[in-house]
Order: structure tokens, then C-alpha cells, then sequence
């Protein structure tokens, strides 16, 4: 499959590389058509991966991941193009994290509104599937690295845009991986943010995540 | 051991039952002195429960269960008394659900404040731990309703108080109780309510829990 990977930092490129290696082929986007770490990030993940603009990664994903800062999320796909972006899925991994007064950080969006939501109204051909926000890439990409079962969250108002992406998850080894409903949901997801947060702080490892037992 | 439980709904009645069934003399505060559901309360659990005022209640605890509404907390607080629970260790279980267009209800704080946060500002001298307030209080008082490990988080500024708190869960059943450090921290525990919500709502049944798992 060919996927669209907005943003260079680590989550991007985390999820980039696992993809890379499970066959898709990658295009990761950028503001700028030479940014470094994309160039680079390139070079590491062979044929099968390149680089460019926001709007040549969504033009070239049949399905996106939105890994951008979340702040910067609305502003980065509008320079990828609602025309780049229309029908796709597209999945939103970011978290609304604005850092005022250092850390810890606040939400920027919250309580009565999320940034799935905020995606999804702006550009509202697109589906949108809110996932993976809760755990660090390294998780994401190996939930395995954390022993036992837990769980990854999905969300979204496309029922085969959500199906579409828990094959992908279990392709990464998710087991466990729960429908949250529609994408209001996302406020849910986004505002376990702090505790996350928190248990970075004291764990001082972010190999954890949430298990939803019953 | 003497506590008083502010509160006469769900919360307070359940935790008010467990107490007394666990030996402690338990007093049911209101807002009013003769509240049906606290004299119903008292008429049920024996000779160790009794019922008052917020007042009376605070007075008689030698701690405090905060077993309000969140919207209406600090209310009933300052009805307690700020010198009825003062070195007091005061455990708030309340969160600051609002309900402005019906459900789901948002939090009428969150972010960069919590419940928490206010009532240990509101109460300076007071030993604010929040505790128990992410899950179903059938759950907190019998956490082997759900088979297998699941957990409880206290947090507050105060280390003697919630160590206090812990040997209280403990004698709940509880096994995994996660410290998550200050007071600040509520606003974590308070921020997992939407998804608890959203969990609620799939499940039509409040008999699951977190874990955090590593």
C-alpha cells in the first residue's frame, strides 16, 4: 500500500520505518520539500521510502497518518490539501499538546472538543480515524515491547476507514484494540494525556500503556 | 476509626457501607440535617452509622470522604467548615462532571486546574488525597469484582495522608495503588473520565477498570 506520513519528528518516522519494513511503500511530507530529517530518514529505509511536501505525501498516500505536533495539525493539512487528502483515510495521531509554561504541557483543545474532531469538521470528505495517541511510538509500532495484553483505542465516523486501520494495527501486533465509537471520542483519548504524562514523569520510562480490564 | 462521608448519593452510601461493615464508625453528611436518604442510610447500616449536617460530619471524621458532586464540592465544603476539617486528611472522590447539554457531561474544570487542586487551595490546611475516582464505587469497594490486576491512584501533597489512604484501600481489597505524586495530578485522574464515560456507554456495564501496564 502506499502511505502518506505527515510529520518528521520521531513519531513519524517510527511509524514510517515499521511500514517501510512490512512492505508499504512510504512517503514522508514535510513543510518543505528537502527538510533534513526526511531526507534522512529516506536514506535509512531504502527504495521504498521517500519524501517531500505535506501535499506530495498526501497526494502520493492512498491512506495518511497525521504525525504532526498537534498544534500544527490543522495548519500542516491544510498545506497538504483537502484535494490531496479527499476520501482518505486518514489517521490522527496527534495529541493537542501546547506547552505555555514548560512541562507539563496543557491541551490546547479539550473537554468539549478535540483535535479528531477539529480535523474531521475542517475537512469533512476526509475519514478520519483517531489512533495510537495514547502510547510512545516505540509502543505503537511493537506493542510487544510491553508484556502481556493491552490496549490500543480506535475512533472515527467511517466504519471501513476504522476497519481499514485496525488491520494495519494488527499488522503491527496489536491484539487488543478497542472501537471507541465515533469521533467525538477523541476527547476521551486525547485527555489521557496528562496521566500519561504524569506516568512518564515517575516512571522515568515510557515502555507502559493502558489495558482497559474488565 | 471515626470518618466522615459528605455526600448521601451512590458514592457516599457505597463507601459508607463498606466502612462500617469494616468496623469504622461512619457519619453521613448533608446539607440538611434529617436528609431521607442518610437517616434511610444510617436505619440500614446499624449501630456504627449516623447522619448530620456537612457540619456534623465533618466534625465527627477523624478523615473526610468527598462524596459530592463535583460542581457542587466546594459548596458543601465551606458548609462542612474549614475548621471542622482542618489537619483533616480529606479524600476526594468527586468529579467535576457537568452535565450543561445533557450526556456526555464535560468537566467543569480540567487542564491546567482540577476538583482537586481547588478544594486543596479552597482548604490550605487541609490534607487533600484524590483517590477513587476512576472507577465505579461498587468497584472501589470491592475490587475483585473484576477478576485480575487493576488499579488505584492516589495522589496529594501530603505523604503521611496518603499513605493513610492506601491502608484504607488496602483494607477495600485493593492491591495495585499507583502514588502519581501532588496534588496537580488530579487533573489526570479527573481527564480519564470521557473515555470511563465512553467505555460505559459500550459496555452498558461499569464493571471494568484501568491498568496501567508495563
Amino acid at each position: 500500500m502506499k502511505v502518506g506520513i505527515l510529520g518528521t519528528g520521531m513519531v513519524g518516522a517510527t511509524l514510517g520505518s515499521k511500514l517501510v519494513r512490512l512492505g508499504h511503500e512510504v512517503k514522508m511530507g514535510s513543510r518543505s520539500a528537502n527538510n533534513e530529517k526526511a531526507v534522512q530518514w529516506a536514506k535509512e529505509n531504502g527504495a521504498r521510502a521517500s519524501f517531500g511536501t505535506f501535499a506530495d505525501a498526501a497526494a502520493f498516500g492512498e491512506i495518511v497518518f497525521n504525525c504532526t505536533a498537534g498544534t500544527v495539525s490543522l495548519a500542516a493539512l491544510t498545506l497538504a490539501g483537502a484535494s490531496n487528502l479527499k476520501q482518505k483515510v486518514l489517521v490522527d495521531v496527534a495529541n493537542p499538546l501546547d506547552f505555555p509554561k514548560g512541562m507539563p504541557p496543557t491541551l490546547s483543545v479539550c473537554n468539549s472538543d478535540s483535535l479528531g474532531e477539529q480535523i474531521q469538521r475542517a475537512f469533512p470528505s476526509v475519514k478520519v480515524v483517531k489512533a495510537l495517541n495514547t502510547m510512545n511510538c516505540a509502543v505503537m509500532v511493537d506493542p510487544a515491547l510491553i508484556p502481556g495484553e493491552h490496549d490500543a483505542f480506535v475512533c472515527g465516523n467511517d466504519k471501513a476507514a476504522k476497519a481499514e486501520v485496525v488491520e494495519i494495527l494488527r499488522s503491527f501486533g496489536w491484539k487488543s484494540i478497542i472501537d471507541l465509537g465515533d469521533i467525538t471520542a477523541a476527547r476521551g483519548t486525547e485527555m489521557v494525556l496528562p496521566i500519561w504524562l504524569r506516568l512518564l514523569s515517575i516512571y522515568q520510562n515510557a515502555r507502559f500503556n493502558f489495558k482497559i480490564v474488565k
